[in-house]
């Protein structure tokens, strides 16, 4: 949610000279993202997102991200396309930092969903994953079970700092999770992060995805236990039965899920939860001075954990026959 | 450079409803305005950009400066032309603080100006002097010579550990400006603010000027000695006279100074380093914890004094006969 680099104007006209796509009427930095510094661009041509990729990006994985946004558009999935500059290549260099322009999305992020809207992401969701059956490239999950333990560890000792009884709960629910954490669910390309800020809708449809930088090789169904995490419960902590049911509807409207999937979905859920209580519990003990973003409240899937691990059946989750 | 306050997009929602600008496609936090929340907001009637005025706008200058755009944009001049709401309203509230809807400018900022630049900058500062020219509504200039004195009285004690002798040179450079500062020169509305981030180009040409939330009544010459020292000092601190005389030609191409504004032109200039000077030290020494916002650098502008000391004609700073 920063600019953490600013680009001049004579920076941007020459980097975009090696483009196709006119010349530059607006560049403003834009309040989103948290990992990387995003400008919004309008050009002679049409509107795009100039993205500069800062430290936390992992170069060697841009390939992986550029090629399935391309894949999936190609598809006909309503995500950021990457453009290629005339030399063919979509990913640049700008300010000494990996640069790439994508087409820019209409849309506008819902804070507080309604069952229209988990119905959408539901379907938008099993769509992402059929529009990914065929995309070639690979990338693990590096923030599935096997890295639990080793962040865990990173703040293990003062989690108790942020809440009494924190490191114990997690110890647990770990100890749970290494031991019974699925395997052989089907699987393909995931998103990993679809939260409400990186799904646009215009009116009641939902116009596109967006932020693919977490998109990994994982089980399907597991995407979806993010997204009855990110969507389903209210600022209270409350689980929405109900948005459940019209996510996992939505979602089977397009692609059933299998008894094994169903099977798992509790202890899916109960993971993606705790995946994101530890990284946003490690960037809670680790906020570096001067920060420009705010750290996000590692409490809140705390209490989500809560309810995860009183549900044990996919029924808790407003999955229905 | 920030969003303080988050808009939901219910919020948005009801917001726009007393408008007749159709509904949101986009709506995205921009990192513009050090001292509001701006939005960049496409709608399907156009694009806008959505201003929340946090704590250091004063609300009770509002009518000023929104009047103020709507009166140089009906006499043609390329600026933010304020929506009004259904009701014939311009101000607003929106999430407890008031709130503001203009058209959007397109048009980059340049980060080092050049020749023509400067021209055109000078030729837009005339064009908005005399624009403003019969704009009934006046409003004091809160950072003129009255204020650097208690101004001052804040940073004093603290002034030295900023730079060496920095206290001393600017009593001294007070006592000079409070004795000396001409008055009666001819003037109107002023920008007050013209620094290069509010000045947009597309190409070649002068798109438009922004942020008017410094504008006031005061001296024009002023409002040219401030520009004078925003566009043509580069980052190193060494003024460019070729510059100067470029945005001074520009200037008079549009209205001819008066033999009083020559006159008086190293003092001004001398006087708006000063104010920047400042404002900037005040900042400097009060960053409160937790700041989105990165204080500007006093010390650019005792840089600039140190020229000023040592100009005492116009022709120093590019003017010609």
């Amino acid at each position: 949610m920063a600019v953490y680099t600013e680009v001049s104007d004579e920076a941007l006209t020459a980097f975009l000279a090696g483009y196709g796509i006119g010349t530059p009427l607006s560049f403003k930095g834009i309040a989103e993202g948290v990992e990387n510094t995003n400008f919004f661009l309008h050009t002679t041509a049409g509107s795009y997102i100039l993205t500069l990729y800062e430290k936390r990006v992992n170069e060697g994985d841009l390939p992986f991200f550029l090629n399935l946004m391309e894949h999936l558009c190609a598809r006909g999935l309503a995500c950021p396309q990457p453009i290629r500059r005339r030399d063919g290549e979509a990913l640049g260099r700008l300010c000494g930092r990996p640069a790439v322009i994508v087409s820019f999305l209409e849309g506008v992020s819902v804070k507080r969903p309604g069952l229209h809207h988990c119905t959408e992401l539901g379907r938008a969701l099993a769509g992402l994953h059929a529009a990914g059956a065929d995309f070639p490239m690979v990338r693990a999950n590096g923030l599935s079970v096997e890295a639990w333990g080793p962040l865990f560890a990173q703040a293990e000792a003062q989690a108790d700092s942020v809440a009494p009884g924190l490191a114990a709960r997690t110890r647990a629910d770990l100890a749970v999770l290494q031991a019974g954490w699925p395997q052989g669910l089907p699987g393909g390309v995931i998103h990993a992060d679809l939260f409400t800020d990186n799904v646009f809708f215009i009116g009641d449809a939902l116009s596109g995805l967006i932020d693919f930088y977490f998109a990994c090789t994982d089980a399907f169904a597991y995407d979806l236990a993010i997204c009855l995490n990110a969507w389903c419960f209210d600022a209270e902590g409350a689980f929405h039965r109900d948005r459940g049911e019209a996510l996992i509807a939505g979602y089977q409207a397009v692609r059933r899920l299998e008894p094994a999937e169903v099977a798992a979905l509790p202890i899916l859920c109960r993971g993606a939860a705790l995946r994101f209580m530890l990284t946003r519990l490690v960037d809670w003990l680790n906020v570096p001075p001067g920060a420009l973003v705010q750290p996000k409240d590692p409490l809140e899937y705390d209490r989500r954990l809560t309810f995860h691990r009183g549900a044990t059946r996919a029924e808790d989750y407003g999955w229905t026959d």
